[in-house]
């Protein structure tokens, strides 16, 4: 029978009204003779909870002990739904991530999906059940249980589908898709109908939250398009392999904060491989490691991202102490991307968007390009801001009608 | 019947013994049962010795007449073959890329395929014919004739083999497949058996000639297999999808010379826009294009690569003409990669890369990170020893048996 995954997250499930809204859904979908795999994450804010009860305990909570905290609240959710199915007659049965057969590294909190071995989920759909997964989280090789860092539920949801070789993948949220920007910061924003795989993870990794980036990763990999959609209906985002669209083109505008800078200017090698090590030590994840010395006064700099980085306090105290007056550290950084395949293939676009900044006065920290995308760092607080002058003059502006020659 | 994509490189069609040995092979294949496409390169060194013709002529061709020009040595080497084979009583037909249905956009001399459309290369093999295929060159919706750049004819391979939905795609050229390091520069590089296709993706970005980067984007995208030989037979790399590697693990080396970069320290806004436009004006691929001011006073970086720039002696007197005292320019520049899936995943790779560098006592002249790379710039001159002593640090050493535990 065709397999359909779907995933629900934290604010569809955010309360016994809306989880059994979702009964509903699952039980329409199980109604018209699908499989159904439901992947649940965390009620509301309720890893944000955890996370601030953690804090308020300690500065340096162990990764491990984050872990096994942080993935109750999807097991939560996942028995709730299971209950609402079961009391509406619909046979339903709750794992969790481990039970699921969802094995990842031992980066915890912040762990990459590496197999699927979905056996017991297969079990029970051949035994006609509804199968209830926690998102988020799975189970290393050392047995130990590991989360899947902020938005992992989509990853979940997509490498099942992956290894159940289901019909699609279904991600509900409180929007309808994917929005050329943030429609709350950007009133102009409208829905995009399909976007590429590319596209997509360049969003995600850019700070676009509908979907994960690791998940888009999956889904490309294996070919399955994923459908991303408001749990109360209305219209929906095609994810999937799309034929190649005209250079230059714009398809969005996203947004990241709570970025740090680091930057050693004039950074002697010492000084850089000091930081290096202190960085691995706190197991940080640097985003655009760069070092520049055209003429033998260098400068290395690099980004992180405080999202999955939970110690950072510490981490800011080791770096006074060993590496004071060498490194400089700037918080409250803000990063502005614009995306879409073949943005660079002219520099128009990186001129339009200095343009854009310059005009509004923001300091510029720091601006990077790949071919998907062009990235500034700017001060957090002008983010929004800016966010609506690029969408303006890069998606708006851009979808104008042109000579039909090009 | 299977249908066989065969492809083979300059050296492999130098002279009229090798386009013989080429014939051989191709018969075998044939004989075998199989229905076989042939995409050949032009005769040793033609492309270059073309274009130096082109080079005393003017210092500023056409880049129509360019490809007109350039597109001609596909065609030698495909009629060439085409007699081979039929003297032999093989029937063949050999095709341009025009006649191919090889579809691309308009960038003449470094152009994408954005569309293949083999009807005619469909129906000689129904009629029971070899088709040979000029590679490296198609024709734009503009009806003109473009090329692809270096490495197009393997590109034109595998898009062939994907619109044929060939069951292998074979690649031949004077090497045994892939190599952790150019084997000529550092004797201790050995043969991959196997690689991941972002990994054949940036060894082949970082200057790896034995696959062309954008074919490998197209093995990706349909999950063609693709087989790196040598003509004279023995040992192969295939390239395909793999499951993850241990995160740290480094592939390989590559380098590149050739390239330029461009700097503009403490640069205005509008000494930024100035050079921008002026590379565009040129239609200079820029790579890496990097700002950094997170004090305010900010450095533009980029590095544009020679081997796709036919005009940089004008660019540079253009630069020198508008910009003078306010962007540097250097030449001579090198790159030195180290690739793998997750090089990143800690810093300690770049640490290391930085050591070697350092007690070589060679400038390092900029630096920047990727999740598959690590890519370091440094002078022309120095590249083969970087790459010898870096291959050795971070392959061979990384390949030592470590502890069991991790």
């Amino acid at each position: 029978m065709a397999i359909v995954v779907q995933k629900y997250g934290g604010s569809s499930v955010a309360d016994v009204d809306k989880i059994r809204q979702v009964a509903d859904r699952v039980a329409a979908a199980k109604a018209a003779g699908k499989d159904v795999v439901v992947v649940v994450s965390a009620m509301g804010d309720t890893t944000d909870e955890l996370l601030a009860l953690a804090k308020k305990l300690t500065d340096s909570p162990s990764r491990r002990e984050l872990d096994m905290l942080l993935s109750a609240g999807e097991r939560i959710s996942m028995a709730l739904l299971s209950m609402a199915l079961n009391a509406r007659g619909v046979p339903a049965v709750s794992f969790t991530g481990s039970q699921s057969g969802i094995v990842t590294n031992d980066a915890h909190t912040n762990a990459r999906i590496v197999e699927v071995r979905p056996f017991r989920v297969q079990d029970e759909l051949e035994r006609g059940k509804v199968v209830i997964v926690a998102g988020y989280q799975g189970v290393s090789y050392k047995r130990e249980v590991t989360t899947l860092g902020r938005g992992g539920s989509d990853t979940t949801a997509v490498a099942l589908a992956a290894a159940l070789d289901a019909e699609a993948c279904e991600i509900y949220s409180d929007v309808e898709g994917v929005y050329t920007a943030d429609p709350r910061v950007v009133p102009d924003a409208h829905r995009l109908g399909e976007l590429g795989y590319e596209e997509m993870q360049e969003l995600a990794e850019s700070g676009a939250k509908v979907l994960n980036a690791q998940a888009v990763e999956f889904a490309k990999e294996r070919g399955i398009a994923i459908y991303a959609r408001a749990t109360r209906g209305g219209e929906e985002t095609v994810i999937r392999k799309l034929p190649p669209r005209a250079p230059g083109r714009v398809v969005g505008v996203a947004s990241q904060t709570g970025l740090v800078s680091l930057c050693a200017r004039g950074g002697d090698a010492s000084t850089v491989d000091a930081l290096l090590a202190l960085l691995d030590e706190h197991e940080a994840e640097g985003r655009q490691f760069h070092l520049e010395a055209p003429d033998g006064a260098g400068a290395v700099s690099l980004v992180l991202s405080l999202e999955n980085l939970h110690d950072f306090p510490r981490l800011r105290r080791e770096l006074a102490a060993r590496l004071a007056g060498r490194v400089s550290l700037r918080e409250a950084v803000g990063a502005v991307s614009a995306i879409g395949a073949g943005i660079n293939a002219r520099f128009e676009n990186l001129r339009r968007t200095l343009d854009v900044l310059a005009a509004m006065g923001a300091a510029v920290l720091g601006a990077s390009t790949s071919s998907f995308r062009i990235s500034v760092l700017v001060e957090e607080g002008v983010v929004p801001d800016a966010v609506r002058r690029l969408h303006h003059a890069l998606v708006t502006e851009g979808e104008r009608p042109r000579s039909p020659a090009d």
